[in-house]
């Protein structure tokens, strides 16, 4: 007799076609397995855990009624995809969840047929959905466009454009399925958020038609000399009236809310907009993190999960999932993020004009602290980077000194708003840039490469990247002072401590705008490097000092504007010059160092680029990602132990 | 006795303060004379003329309530301007409208302290003017904080992230005016437009107000089993119980609609929501180009008018004003938009697959034609450039071949989801990049300067720029058979005629990935220039031959891939080699080539990158910019006049 396995219905689905066949009644049997094998797998390999838990029916039941191999489904975000991905042929792979070579964290094209796309970036499943259902009409394809987004996702800018264009379209069909958790990582914010409450507060699915049809044969459009104080009953009234108006206004037939942890409703619900045509847009309220211990009332804490320490990596009995926030805080020295949250407090506390804004990451931005002590100068825009940028710009038009903590890669959204509302106004905002370089797990949709291409050809902007914490902290305290704007880069992980590998002891060289630092002399060539590859520099230096090859370590400091005279003397001083950046090698730091040379003139030395290769990189560990690109101290320091140049005659 | 004024309330005005002197009976006829003014200067000067003309009654009104000194008033998209401008100490200035050192086309806050922004893209005023009111708030300042947003602005993904921010706070006050001309540049699309339609058609001002009350008292929820066919009473109730409830729902308090050229409305209007605490949206009507002859139906026609031929330009005696399309289409030549839009119409009759996206531009990107011809495959997102990126990239998922005509400046709105959604995903979407470069009059807000910089960071992406209106044909056809995404960047005006100034006659080298390709030889240098360039380098060529000096002229065609053997061969055939591009010099075409030479090793040449200075260049002619930024042909050729270069050994 076989052992009993703990999932037994789960055993008999590998994908969709084997979901099918499992009974209706049995279905909810089936959830509670996936529930606990996310729960089990998260809990080792760390990853998103809150939004696949809470979409488990939903998942379940749109496998179950469509068929989307053919039919294309878009997850907003897709680290919601959890359980699709374990009923779409890769439950056998699941346990490799974000290591190297092992699933994406995302929904990932790459890695199967069932994933229309990879997406990291909130907000673009509907617009990229309607895309997919124009594209199958004009080509004659008959099949299902059904886009999945979450509520705070709803929020964003594109998510509305969308909504917009496909609410006047007359031929094409959509089906947006709204998540609604009530939370993105931090709880969802906005007025739209405020409208959801009222539909999940107000009556539940057709009830709320029929409310709708009572009324309409009530109208004798009598009475009048209502007093102004009716706020709650025309709220009331409007619910009851338009459920989902705000939808309807915009086109689309609303339907729900359906309880998307009953799966006969769900089924229900799907079964009935599946036959309509047009655009719909369901509303499935779900719980973030449903199933996750001790989760309930801490949603933010179900977001995602670190990796548990490895011990053997095939079979570890599963203990008791405990649940991590996103930013660890117990690692051996301190996160960019502890010190950037710490150094916001510093500056606050000194100038009543200092705030913080952030696009819906309190804590992955080390703002929480600071939003306890200074709530009034907090805020949160939502997923919506475009509007924090144009509002941060406002705020500093009325003489506030916002700083927005926007990592690298989001602050894509406000690109055009950091041109047009900030660098053609010439206002003093500060964009802090977190997660500015390689992250690791979470993979390409993550990585911060191109904040230096994107923003160094802003005219007036100052660009600066820290070697260590405390110039972290001297760094924001330096853009305070500036006149216009500027940008401080800095990376996912724990901050060095240059000043201990030095042997500095409170030995600080002050910041001035656009001046390197020399850390160490040497005469057998120098590197040049940019942020927390200073880092990385010292320990190449130190490789090579065992090797009597005896370097120069410079820290850039500033990125724009460039350090002129110091890179000319440099790369005067020397044969050999590395600039090193954590960055895209195509128009980063090291592109800023030879635009320099070209427009100088010959110099002595031979400069190379080393910096983050030009290709989209899979999600492997930091550690993995640095050797994959050649960025460790290791790869520094055979650059001066090879194919040494003869040197360039001027 | 003094000669009759035919402006004689205007000349009693030049500033609000004078205006408010006016009696208010008077201020139909000071808005009459407003308008003849406008008409008057812009049909000598061009400029954008019909939004202007639209909110003539709103700017007096405004002016006349509030105290826009002390007071925020912020223009979404400036160019509705021109009456605030003349009742804002600057009529004596007016004629000067987009011409070097006079006044901009655009609010422009370098320009006045009336201006709080210089806006030239469309979608943030709401999110600028709701930091204006939370900074004063902050800051303890009392004053009124107004966004004028156009109904096209509205449907921008930004403008919706402002209004759900704004309508969920408590402390701020803000003032939307929502300027409802039913017009962008083109006809306002989307599901926003469609309601804003069905609120014009409503009741008009505090009547749907009293329906409201009327009916909440007679619900007594009874009656039922309407059948399903009730959608046009559905609508008209929802208009009835909730005007606007599209803002009612984001938490705005909606009013209007008010008719924006009845003044005393507008008045009554504008004094009751001053009053009022939170976030307000006032909905006013308007005509776009109210006023200007012959513009009733067509109000595309309206938005802007080119400059008249100069002849004195003191006192010209004004014929009435013939209106002109955005693009001209008289001139000697073809303009770089013609060639696209005739490119696009050749592709799409080869190709069922190709169709053609704008953001709210088909006449500006060339499209109108291809609008009639294709109906079904031309798709306006409206003003939504990250909608139609993301869309864009959906139509590549499900086969089509997308084609996504927007400005270079306004693919900086989209550039998160050119990311994302086109870049990760690997999809061949072709960016057709009109507006590349320096475009003369409408200034900083509209150069196109850095799309090289933040496009060629994005690894897999092609990008590539024509000579001439024929190679840009053939770029486009090329993009069309490529397996991922690509972006093909042409300049404002007119193509040139390279092949003429070649001597070629049908001579035609055909194009290869990354290749670039050799137009003229010579000893005494080169000139590497990127699209349209060439035609300055083949000038410069010309003019040193005269001087005995011959150089070779290269086309890049590519800037991604780089041809780095081209590149190489030809820096060790020369000691000097000039790059030569209508961009950026910060990470554009010459950083791509620096890049390729510091990756390869030394070379005989020192090579000089001309491009455009890293400054924000005001407006004036296309000519006159490039003669600032050094960009012409004897700029060129002067690299090649002085300073010879000793030459590099290797």
């Amino acid at each position: 007799m076989e052992p009993t396995s703990s999932t037994p219905l789960f055993d008999q689905v590998d994908n969709p076609a084997d979901l099918k066949r499992i009974p209706r009644e049995q279905l909810p049997a089936l959830c509670a397995e996936l529930r606990k094998v996310i729960l089990d797998t998260v809990s080792i390999t760390g990853g998103h855990l809150g939004s696949g838990m809470g979409v488990v029916e939903l998942t379940v039941a749109l496998h179950y009624l469509f068929d989307f191999k053919d039919d294309r489904l878009v997850w907003d975000v897709g680290h919601q995809c959890y359980p699709h991905k374990l009923l779409t042929e890769r439950k056998a792979r699941f346990h490799t969840l974000r290591q190297k070579g092992g699933l994406s964290g995302f929904s990932n094209k790459w890695e199967s047929p069932y994933d229309a796309y990879l997406m990291g970036h909130a907000g673009t499943a509907a617009s990229a959905a309607l895309g997919i259902a124009m594209g199958d009409r004009m080509l004659g394809k008959k099949r299902h466009s059904v886009a999945v987004v979450g509520d705070a996702a709803m929020g964003c800018g594109v998510a509305f454009e969308a909504l917009n264009h496909a609410g006047s379209l007359d031929k094409d069909r959509l089906l947006v399925i709204l998540n609604d958790n009530r939370w993105s990582i931090a709880k969802t914010v906005g007025a739209l958020s405020r409208h959801l409450n009222k539909l999940r507060s107000g009556t539940f699915y057709n009830r709320a038609k029929e409310a709708v049809h009572s009324l309409i044969q009530s109208i004798p459009l009598v009475g009048k000399g209502l007093d102004e104080k009716l706020g709650d009953a025309v709220d009331m009234l409007k619910n009851m009236v338009v459920p989902g108006h705000l939808f309807e206004s915009l086109g689309f037939r609303y339907f729900g809310p359906v309880d998307g942890h009953d799966m006969g409703q769900m089924l229900e619900a799907l079964e009935a907009v599946k036959k309509l045509d047009g655009v719909v847009l369901l509303h499935v309220i779900t719980e973030k993190g449903k199933g996750v211990p001790g989760s309930e009332d801490r949603y933010d804490r179900a977001h995602a999960a670190k990796p548990q320490p490895k011990k053997k990596q095939e079979k570890v009995p599963v203990e008791p999932c405990v649940l991590q926030p996103v930013v660890p805080v117990s690692k051996p020295g301190r996160s960019w993020t502890e010190w950037f949250g710490e150094g916001m407090q510093l500056l606050a506390e000194k100038d009543p004009r200092v705030l913080a804004i952030t696009a819906a990451m309190p804590d992955g931005t080390g703002l929480m602290e600071f939003r306890d002590k200074f709530p009034e100068r907090f805020l949160d825009a939502g997923i919506a980077e475009q509007h924090a940028v144009a509002m941060a710009s406002g705020l500093a038009t009325a003489g506030m000194r916002p700083i927005c903590a926007i990592y690298s890669t989001f602050l894509q959204r406000g690109y055009d708003q950091v041109f047009q509302e900030v660098i053609l106004q010439r206002l003093p905002v500060v964009f802090a840039m977190d997660r500015g370089g390689l992250v690791g797990e979470d993979g390409a949709t993550h990585n911060g490469l191109y904040d230096i291409s994107y923003l160094r050809c802003m005219p007036g902007i100052v660009l600066m990247s820290p070697k260590d914490g405390p110039e972290l902290h001297e760094m924001m305290q330096f853009a305070l002072t500036l006149p216009g704007p500027s940008g401080i880069r800095y990376a996912r992980g724990n901050a060095p401590n240059a000043g201990e590998l030095l042997g500095w002891h409170g030995k600080h060289q002050p910041l001035q705008l656009g001046k390197m630092e020399v850390l160490r002399t040497g005469n057998d060539g120098a590197v040049l490097a940019y942020g927390h590859m200073v880092q990385t520099a010292l320990e190449a230096a130190a490789l090579l000092d065992k090797k009597g090859i005896h370097i120069e370590v410079v820290n850039a400091r500033f990125c724009k504007p460039l350090d002129d005279q110091g890179v000319l003397a440099l790369c005067d001083r020397h044969d050999r010059v590395v600039t090193l950046e954590d960055h895209s090698k195509v128009g980063g730091f090291g592109s800023a160092v030879l635009e320099c040379l070209a427009a100088n003139g010959p110099v002595r030395a031979q400069v190379q680029v080393m910096g983050v290769p030009d290709e989209l990189l899979e999600h492997m560990s930091r550690a993995q990602v640095l050797e994959h690109c050649g960025l460790t101290a290791q790869h520094v320091a055979e650059r001066f132990l090879v194919d040494r140049p003869s040197g360039v005659v001027r």
